[in-house]
């Protein structure tokens, strides 16, 4: 026969489990992030070697080439080790998207070979890599999604805003390497870094929302003013050129190094995010298997018949404990909880899942403008036949039109649900 | 080496777990809602038992007892053979709401010695028979919260929201029998009791927004127009004396019979609902299987050589294919599957994961609503020190006097939560 204290023993061993989890899947967000910083750079060096003419970048890219290689196949070890067995919880979310990106990971040698034989634009090779980045990226997003303890979910939101952040940096890279290599920029291509520039300021704002104080502060020291003054003079120098007005293609090495240099403090502050979030697992286990430990000592406790049946009417009785309010810092560990009643671990653990329910929907909340603008976009795709990127850029231009975020753009599509021609089919 | 097919399989696996779980949960669900019916029909007796002259309406509670004891039992052994192993997904929040609602089963005999010794009001033992059977609705709160296939989710919804208007058509029954009973009912009694009978047409309303047509036009057959009518009339006499005035305590058996007609009519629904959630279950396991069985026959296709190592540049192509919209039926089981590249599967899978968490969403929003009204009620508790009961008796007044709804008082409960002076600790 099983009682109450069974149950909450279960409970908190289903919490062990998700904690053991999330540590897996930290460990493979960390191994995730340095391919991507890895493709960042592959795609920043494609993107000289193909603007440029004969042969400059070529040994750079190589060699950029190789190391990628070697992170690509510790990612694939990690898949390769991973518990597979059938789960409940987010688990057939993040196998799919596992799928999705080991597809474009098979695809890279093929990329590779059109940037090398300059089969492809510049445009082309960057919208390839951003693809397989993206799908690297939802792989987090996943994991993201699915922490069910709100401190580690907050952790994993800043991380996984950061490294979007992160990623619209090497887009930017990528594109004014390609303007500085070409000697030229024109409007399009202003207003698209424009945008880029922007969007990257608000992903380091969502992180700065989530992030530890330590975490802001070292992305703080990180951006060292020096670096970021020349960078500031190059942007001015693309976005501002006049129409036809040829750029000094002598100046593409510079640019590239500034870019460089900030993303590699980026990455700097990635994995201390990392660290932070492998740590914060570990003490949040060894927290819950301490209170495992004395729930099972009261679970012997009762079955050597030291607790008698507590039939009480205390169950109805409307307890004056006040509960945590939200902001209020994660109550100290159980004192001495042999002398608690079953019935008050019950209500603390009732008002626990309270808390940390609502913390969760606030933290997740941010995560939803990422998802309403996947669902404009399929909107888009379904009622325009469009393909991803003409949906994605389709979005973008509206929102750099009518001077909007790429967000409210999205709420705006979404409003028109209704009213758009059903044309599909 | 795992390839990107492995995951998928995986990912189907886990699918195909989730639905067996939810498989359990449904069954769960239909034995805690024949538990609640039945305290729901004790509580009345009792009212009416408490609210009468000595030994009226004492063998009537005495069967009814009876019979919950056996249900009670029934649940008990349904928690008895559930699995609980440790899991990932919502298995800690399912297991702390078993804890606590055996807590307050295991206090059921305290509360019935109450009522038989006349020990308590009826108002008092009203308050307990619904903390009970709100600890019981959190169970299948919680089972409706952690679906991921949306069908099932929306049809959960509809249930959950069933059974929560159907608990308020049970309160309203007990309020008035004590009114009718005691032969009294003052100004906060009828105000108490429009407010229940508003509450039940929202939850209902809920239920119709998510329910089948079949199920829906079920309800509306259920609800016989002469029961109804006379249901109608009572309430009104009720609702409409006039402070001081006498009520016909020989209507008391009018009105119990009228009320439990209409539960009565509601628990054929209820059960209904729960046959269809089951269908459909034990239908989404049987296609999931099937997808299953494609799948591992592609697995071995590929091991036995048949499958090229496909290194294609398609990955990166912005494909055609349009999107499911969100209100389309679900598409055709894979047809022709085995010539079908991986990636295609793997797109669709992209896709349709997109399409299920819009759904999701929306579906799920419609909890959010008792999540705001327990967040609003945590936050009172903790910044008036109130009990749970005290706080919710507070917003439902504050609705009461404004003429709003719960959850809107809810809002603007938590739009306050900044500048509400700190005082607890």
């Amino acid at each position: 026969m099983k009682t109450g204290l069974h149950f909450l023993i279960a409970a908190k061993r289903c919490e062990i489990a998700e904690l053991q989890e999330l540590t897996q899947t930290s460990a493979l967000v960390r191994v995730t992030a340095r391919l991507v910083h890895g493709l960042q750079r592959e795609r920043g060096l494609s993107n000289l070697f193909l603007a440029s003419p004969n042969g400059h970048w070529q040994p750079e890219l190589d060699e950029q080439v190789a190391a990628c290689v070697a992170m690509q196949q510790e990612l694939l070890d990690g898949f390769g080790s991973m518990d597979i067995e059938p789960r409940l919880g987010q688990g057939a979310r993040l196998f799919s998207r596992i799928a999705y990106v080991m597809q474009g990971l098979d695809a890279l040698p093929a990329l590779r070979q059109q940037v090398r034989t300059r089969a492809w634009t510049p445009q082309r090779a960057t919208q390839a890599y951003i693809r397989l980045i993206n799908g690297l990226l939802a792989v987090v997003f996943e994991a993201a999604d699915s922490a069910g303890d709100p401190d580690i979910s907050r952790r994993l939101v800043a991380l996984f805003n950061f490294m979007q952040g992160k990623e619209l940096a090497g887009q930017e890279r990528a594109s004014g390497a390609a303007a500085f290599g070409s000697g030229r920029a024109d409007a399009a291509t202003q207003q698209h870094l424009l945008h880029l520039i922007d969007s990257q300021e608000r992903c380091l704002q969502v992180f700065a929302d989530f992030a530890s104080d330590d975490l802001k502060r070292a992305w703080q020291q990180a951006q060292q003013v020096d670096t970021l003054a020349g960078l500031e003079r190059l942007r001015r120098v693309i976005c501002t050129a006049a129409p036809g007005q040829v750029l000094d293609t002598g100046q593409t090495q510079m640019w590239f190094d500034a870019c460089t240099a900030r993303m590699d403090a980026m990455k700097g502050v990635e994995d201390r995010l990392a660290d932070e979030l492998q740590g914060l697992c570990a003490q949040r286990q060894e927290l819950a298997r301490g209170e495992l430990a004395v729930l099972e000592r009261m679970l012997v406790a009762s079955a050597t018949g030291a607790r008698a049946v507590q039939r009480s009417l205390s169950f109805f009785e409307d307890n004056a404990v006040t509960p945590l309010p939200p902001s209020a810092p994660a109550p100290p560990t159980w004192a001495t909880p042999l002398d608690r009643s079953i019935l008050d671990l019950v209500q603390e653990q009732a008002r626990r899942l309270q808390t940390v329910s609502d913390e969760l929907d606030t933290v997740r909340a941010s995560l939803n403008e990422r998802k309403l603008i996947e669902r404009a976009k399929g909107l888009l795709m379904a009622h325009r036949h469009l393909g991803e990127e003409a949906a994605h850029k389709t979005m973008r231009q509206m929102a750099m039109n009518q001077n909007k975020r790429l967000v409210e753009v999205a709420e705006a599509v979404l409003a028109m649900a209704d009213v758009l021609p059903s044309t599909q089919r």
